[in-house]
């Protein structure tokens, strides 16, 4: 999915990981993170794509710091996170990056 | 597949794409160009994932912007993104970003 961004500067997380084996709960977690993030102040967007082999990488854009910390603090998005590393990811990385400039093709 | 970095901070460069039909000679190319990337200076590392809807996000990481910048200038990096855009992507994003901190589970 795409997510239309507004000009540079905004931020980045870039989530990259490697699911363990196909679990239906996980895609229904994933789906309620993505709803819930969403509705977040500063939430500006996000993409994802995983692969056959399991591995896949989400990117959520955010229009600052402040509004990254907050949805890491959120209570049901703590708590999932708890329920990844315990049952659905082999290993993941985070990284916060801040986007500096941004062009586009097609439509 | 996952790229090893350093501590931040460094660059990625975060490139979303939504391919047009599956095409052999783009996988080709697209393996070519990671080969050719991890011989330039400043490169750190790729991960890449496309879902079986053609969506797919690639982010490699570079120690500088100068890096990315001269690996943007390769002829033949030049030569197969015009390639990308006649003939593989209906629409991609490409955004530059520094990454400001970093954290990691698993292996």
């Amino acid at each position: 999915m795409i997510g239309q961004t507004p000009a540079p500067p905004y931020y980045a997380v870039i989530f990259s990981s490697q699911r363990r084996k196909a679990d239906p709960a996980y895609d229904q977690a994933a789906e309620h993170m993505v709803d819930l993030a969403r509705q977040q102040p500063g939430f500006l967007g996000v993409e994802s794509a995983r692969g056959a082999d399991g591995f896949g990488i989400t990117v959520s854009y955010w229009s600052s710091e402040a509004a990254i910390v907050a949805w890491k603090q959120h209570a049901e998005h703590r708590a999932i996170r708890e329920r990844g590393r315990s049952d659905w990811y082999q290993h993941f990385h985070t990284r916060v990056s801040k986007v500096e400039r941004a062009y586009s093709f097609g439509d």
